[in-house]
């Protein structure tokens, strides 16, 4: 036994009592190595991400090695998925998938490391300041990717005339944001983004929202669990152009008016204000922002403009979609990125425990301010995290156990390539088999049994293998025979 | 018009012609951009990883505008995957995930991003000049993963007694490396791993590669297309030991020796002598490491050491799990990781042109190492690029296009909301609908149709509609028919 020293390296206040363990040197101490890496003890559980190390000191152990500290835990505001959070993680992505097969999406990815000048745009977003950005040997300027529109903005100019608009494409990816770190909120998060290239119509956002409404059903929650406000960014728009506002500002305007919700309604009127816009303007904007109907607002828009037709074409078609239960006019939606033009929408739960559970909208301009050809577009982005919160909520949280049909263990050390053979002939029939690679007792196989969820143990013996015979058990009802193992299925 | 001034940033000597696009502005001038962000034409394939922009320069087009010249293509060595792209990786994906179901594993993943000081080893290993590490915005030092294998260590010291050994884990994973760029080499790859951890026998390892063995058949590879060679890093231990060259040298001579193949055998001999082991020595090591047989292993080291007890073990498992013809001795594979302790193995093509396709083995130390409990474990990696390359050659590679079960068209536009309808109805029976969201002639359609490999065209047409029907076409058979929406499966 060697006493390994453990060291903390929490910065935080937090500290909890640290278990010291001992490594036992059982094994020969062939690859006693100069340098020993030693790590905190895992105190905390791994997903709060808390993690102080910020340079592995070197220090030395009673014997004189060296010793580097190392954490345990994944990077701050980053996650392991450990069996059963990956278990959680694929079952979302699969209805991510399933869903956008359905509505005849195709899979598209791009690199979670792009370059920086993708995601910088002037209008003050949030999302810029929060850039996961380096330089890399090559001294270039790359960006962990913060969002997913941008790459598929370059990738379809990159495609240019070799693909037929429109195009429906999802993504399933990382992306990060480099945040300050409060409750609940990650660096790191998942998106499942679909996006419709090349169709001008408010159709196009109608199926985009059809499509979310069936990921909800297929996974238990209801018109009165969630709902999307919607509106258009025209309706900010037009109200700009009837003051005279110039249109270079309109991004801008968009994103200080996105905080709405978040900073104190005298900030907002100070930094419109600082935009050159008059007070007077600015008042009646802030009137408009508040409309919660589409007859509202028609008297303040007048009927003719393309805000009003917009929205008023969505609500129709969302009717023969078959979602209308969950879709209402806000006009202080206008979502928190600056290329969006028209339509935009988000999903909140009805408890307002949550922040958005999704957003998206038209993007008319972005192709063409990449210098790519004027091709309209529209889309949305789900994170992963909100939605797991709301499923939690709900008590909607699928229980997913592992699920291995049969475990195979040779009952004699020398029947352990027996038992091989029995795994390959059953994997080979496509039975999925848990293969117990150790001499263990049975005690221990009929546990491993119940953890794993097998509903078959068999069992590899002396005389049955003699004959070209196993064991079965079947688990849930105890039942027992032999079967010659090419009878086996 | 308004032309927009293209500008290269190719540094590459490589120029092609640049295509001159103008974008025209039909639609009204409210967005115009304050900054217009440019990019240069994608002259060339995307998936060549060309990318000469360094830092995106600000100059002025004619009307004073600031314009940024960005690139279409993805950073350099990274890949976008398109919808042709991606159909390909999933179709590999989920071979990898269906054979990792078959014999048992849990799925897990980790960050992409992790503390530098999880990948820094003393023993001279490539992967760690080949690191992709910076500094983040909290002063942190971390790097964007080269490989699995630690995080895994990581992991599993953090759960600590809440799991029950053996695990048995998989994993899907980008990697990257910033490496000199030469042909088919890119800085990230996919990397499938197979984890056992808490097996000490030579069994986990004949388990692993029975895996590798049941996805080369599933995907068409035979043995005569592929094999593995097998050695044990035992093998040099035992031959160090022999010559009295300390233990801690141990990894550094297995990196040296990796290189044996891609460096001339003086510059080997001079690195060996560096060391500090004697010349007698570097030339009865590389004696054995030219051995192909465990016979004349055997006369080298005596029957006594683990190192042919293990391989010995191996092979009878071999035939037992039905792959022997796919393996073989061959000592001077040691691999290029400084971790492995026993067995390693890497598959390779026969014919001798590829890269290894993959490769693993045993490292029992790597846990302790990191100070964590003395568990034995071993597992493999295995990349998604080489293994393409052979498909590709074998002409393997299996042809996916897009598969949508209906499109759906309104043969009136003010008919599309009822096209929506019919659209809802049908997902809603699990059958996938691309839906035309635009009023488009019938020759379009049918082009779409084709594109998509549909197998109906569902129309729906006034007459019909009113009704509660649509128009039914059996694309393969051109068989027509009309029927109620809600008859229709």
């Amino acid at each position: 036994m060697r006493a390994i020293q453990i060291v903390t390296t929490r910065l935080s206040s937090c500290l909890r009592p640290i278990r010291l363990e001992f490594v036992s040197s059982s094994s020969p101490q062939l690859f006693s190595n100069t340098r020993r890496l030693l790590c905190t003890a895992a105190a905390t559980k791994s997903n709060g991400g808390r993690s102080g190390s910020i340079v592995a000191p070197l220090v030395a152990n009673e014997e004189g090695e060296e010793v580097q500290k190392i954490d345990v835990n994944p990077p701050k505001g980053t996650r392991d998925f450990a069996p059963e959070d990956m278990r959680l993680r694929n079952w979302l992505f699969n209805h991510f998938k399933e869903v956008s097969r359905l509505f005849g999406y195709e899979e598209v990815d791009y690199p979670v490391l792009e370059t920086e000048a993708l995601f910088i745009r002037k209008a003050g977003e949030e999302i810029r300041d929060q850039l996961y950005c380096f330089e890399d040997r090559g001294k270039r300027r790359v960006a962990l990717r913060p969002e997913l529109t941008p790459s598929l903005a370059r990738l379809v100019i990159q495609k240019g005339k070799s693909v037929s608009l429109p195009l429906k494409w999802f993504a399933i990816g990382q992306c990060w944001r480099y945040e300050r770190m409060t409750r609940g909120r990650r660096r790191e998060h998942y998106q499942w983004n679909m996006d419709i290239i090349g169709v001008p119509q408010v159709t196009a956002e109608a199926e985009l929202i059809s499509s979310i409404v069936t990921f909800f059903k297929r996974i238990g929650i209801t018109a009165s669990d969630v709902g999307f406000k919607v509106s258009s960014r025209k309706v900010l728009q037009e109200m700009l152009r009837k003051y005279g506002v110039p249109e270079t500002l309109f991004g801008r305007v968009c994103i200080i008016i996105d905080k709405i919700e978040k900073i104190p309604i005298d900030e907002i009127k100070k930094e419109l204000g600082s935009t050159g816009i008059s007070e007077d303007a600015i008042e009646q904007l802030l009137q408009v922002l508040s409309v919660k109907s589409l007859d509202d607002l028609e008297d303040v828009l007048g009927g003719a403009g393309e805000a009003i037709a917009d929205l008023k074409q969505l609500f129709s078609l969302a009717e023969k979609f078959g979602y209308s239960e969950w879709i209402q006019f806000d006009a202080s939606v206008v979502r928190g990125l600056a290329y969006y033009t028209g339509i935009v929408f988000e999903g909140f739960d009805r408890k307002g425990n949550l922040r958005a559970i999704c957003g998206g909208g038209r993007y008319d301009r972005l192709l063409p301010t990449y210098g790519g050809d004027d091709i309209p577009a529209c889309g949305f982005g789900f994170g992963d995290a909100v939605i797991v919160e709301l499923l939690k909520e709900k008590n909607l949280l699928p229980e997913l156990g592992q699920e291995v049909e049969n475990i195979v263990c040779a009952l004699e050390k020398d029947l352990q390539g027996a038992a091989a053979t029995v795994a390959t002939t059953l994997r080979s029939k496509g039975q999925t088999v848990d293969l117990v690679l150790e001499s263990k007792p049975l005690k221990w196989v009929f546990k491993r049994a119940a953890r794993i969820n097998a509903r078959r143990l068999i069992l590899v013996g002396k005389t049955e293998w003699e004959d070209g015979s196993v064991s079965v058990k079947v688990l849930s009802s105890g039942e027992q025979f032999q079967v010659k193992l090419n009878d086996l299925e």
